[in-house]
């Protein structure tokens, strides 16, 4: 599993967790997130792009009384998103329905299994110990986290898998 | 989380998932688990009273084209199983699906979760790395495991969570 984590990004990401009641996704958000990437588009910006759907993840989660953790799944080929989850935990009262189990399950439902192994996780927070051994469970290619896990980091945060 | 394996219930059980193919669980064993304890019940024959339930679980895993690994959990004080789980990763195509995060829903779905912290697991092979955590997310009090996992134990046998 390939690991990257963007200084700039990273910092962007931890703010907007900080100030996640203020609205950060704007309607404009969305419009470039649905037209997709231009041809002029840097890693950074690619990544920032998918951050924010993630971010907005995180948002939904949090309007349903859930710790404000997103993730997006996008095929590395197609450079769609082809899954997302937001935490679950306090409705499901399972404490281990982080959103990245979330949405491992919604791709594997949608698309089977494979597809995993060449897709790109953008996730608002460091994942997880649990989390990080299901997405090398099912061959995940790909992490981008916002804020590190200091309490449970399981990409480096505390130790790596 | 206390940690246990008792040598001779390891080997028992080793064996036995090494059998698996010869039928272990009998009618008679069946019938014992029904029963319940005995008043002079020791504590390696309660263990291998429960960890024969989680090799039927196992076997029944198996007969359904799966890994055979079975667990239960034990309500340690009303000594009864309130769940239990075969591994389920071939049939759902999800990797994630193991015995134990099979049961952990389970029981929450049933029960919800704090039962959880009063349980013991008893489960025919020692729980992974993310089965291990998400042990400790739901507060899981004690785990009772039957053959070492050398790839990717999660509970002594590669390091401790
Ligand atoms: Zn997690
Ligand atoms: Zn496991």
């Amino acid at each position: 599993m390939v690991r990257s984590v963007h200084v700039s990004l990273f910092s962007h990401c931890f703010s907007l967790l900080r100030m996640a009641k203020d609205a950060v996704d704007t309607p404009a958000v969305a419009d470039i997130i649905l037209a997709g990437a231009s041809v002029e588009e840097s890693r950074e910006e690619r990544d920032i792009r998918f951050m924010r759907a993630a971010i907005r993840e995180a948002q939904v989660a949090m309007e349903d009384g859930e710790v404000p953790v997103g993730c997006v799944f996008v095929d590395r080929e197609s450079g769609k998103v082809i899954g997302r989850g937001g935490n679950n935990t306090n409705r499901t009262r399972n404490g281990t329905r982080h959103c990245e189990m979330v949405a491992i399950d919604t791709v594997i439902e949608l698309y089977g299994p494979t597809v995993l192994q060449r897709c790109r996780l953008y996730v608002t927070l460091e994942p997880c110990i649990m989390c990080a051994a299901a997405l090398l469970q099912v061959g995940l290619a790909e992490v981008v986290f916002g804020a590190p896990n200091t309490r449970f980091g399981g990409c480096g945060g505390v130790f790596s898998v």
